[in-house]
């Protein structure tokens, strides 16, 4: 188990091998597991297998081709759609159109995607988590056809893999934990947190091919800009909007 | 690893005993193998086994035994912060004060905090997730003095069992699938989904205690209220913009 844990690599190439119908039930059947909210289970995963499908939820994560490669696309949903219509069906009158309802569906659906992945590598198959979930949310919901009360949070495309990565570096450890409270960041500490990803090989090719003089303008220049991200913002919280989850007034 | 998956409980009786070091360490090295959005690690893991610092956070978490109980709780944060301070220290600006930023930092530690309680539970410890850390955030952030940039978005209590409960029932696996687009509940597959739950005996106890009518009324009038669910809506979406995660404009 730790074994798998710490084994895992992000995969962004897939064999066209198909994963038998017995494990990919075992691996989602591992995710129901997750601990979730009062046990309320308020998530869904939408298995997409389809050509024509694929083909759209490839254009709404900004074209990357793993989701074309990828035999399964796993979309992981906040989703208390389920649950109001039984709440409606059995004379309770549901209050969870509001934004904490959308975060705690989110939680049951995140940790659920966790188990997911490990469960999936487990099983000797390759994964990858897609960001783009939240970027085309509005998209998505229309291409897997959302319903109110359903957010799409995350997105896992899962295949066998058709390379070997290293693994990713990490920060130190003492670098993200913080003994009973915050201890808050000196440029010192920021210094010799990043000193180590800074001075790789990788950093340097990077700053090299993307003509940049630290690894954090690559960050705010070109892969995570704040125009981008303000965009993006403002869509997303629209969809959570649009699909009933801002009503917070009473 | 599957055997594990499958077999998590959640604990809420621990015993006193503290987890070695080694161990501790062990386990928080797993969470930091999660996968992370375009390896930012924009999350952060508070480690709280200070006796005054567990009773504010036992107050802040509806005073649920297990928080004085457990030897360590783990709060687990979004954490823009380090990050932004690196970009700052590195002639790099930073626009990462906004929502997209807090949900994509939010995913990232809600992963971590999946393969933290795999972990545990491979290492023999038992987990219980606080669902509580939402309703609270603003109380959590003034404990745990976490500075802009960082919003607990969930806490886990880890020790020794002192119990071994059953495991918790799930809805049939049918019930939270969907292939390759979302359909939507029929009433008659409401009943179908939910029948097993309602028909336990567990739940028929539940109602007799409660003296309710339906399973669904226990949620909606006594466990998640309509009237508490706006309450902490506000409430945490205020802390998500006091932590300077909500400048949406350009």
């Amino acid at each position: 188990m730790m074994n798998i844990i710490l084994k895992h690599r992000t995969i962004r190439k897939y064999k066209s091998d198909e994963i038998p119908e017995k494990s990919l039930k075992q691996i989602i059947e591992a995710g129901t597991h997750a601990s979730t909210t009062g046990n309320m289970q308020v998530y869904s995963i939408i298995i997409s297998k389809d050509k024509s499908i694929k083909e759209k939820l490839w254009e709404a994560h900004f074209k990357q081709n793993m989701v074309l490669q990828a035999p399964i696309i796993l979309t992981f949903c906040a989703d208390f759609n389920r649950f109001v219509k039984w709440c409606n069906h059995r004379k309770a009158s549901p209050g969870y159109d509001n934004f904490l309802s959308f975060f705690t569906a989110a939680i049951d659906a995140l940790l659920v995607a966790q188990n997911v992945a490990l469960a999936a590598e487990t099983n000797g198959l390759g994964i990858c988590y897609l960001g783009t979930t939240t970027y085309n949310a509005h998209k998505i919901i229309e291409i897997l056809k959302l319903p109110k009360g359903v957010v799409p949070v995350t997105t896992l495309v899962m295949g066998y893999s058709d390379e070997t990565p290293g693994l990713t570096d990490r920060l130190p450890l003492e670098a993200i934990i913080h003994n009973d409270v915050y201890q808050d960041y000196s440029p010192e500490t920021i210094d010799s947190i990043y000193k180590e990803r800074e001075n790789s090989g990788f950093t340097k090719e990077l700053l090299k091919i993307n003509n940049k003089e630290t690894l954090a303008q690559i960050f705010t220049e070109i892969r995570y800009t704040k125009k981008d991200n303000i965009m993006f913002s403002n869509k997303f919280l629209e969809a959570i909007k649009d699909q009933g989850f801002m009503n917070n007034e009473m």
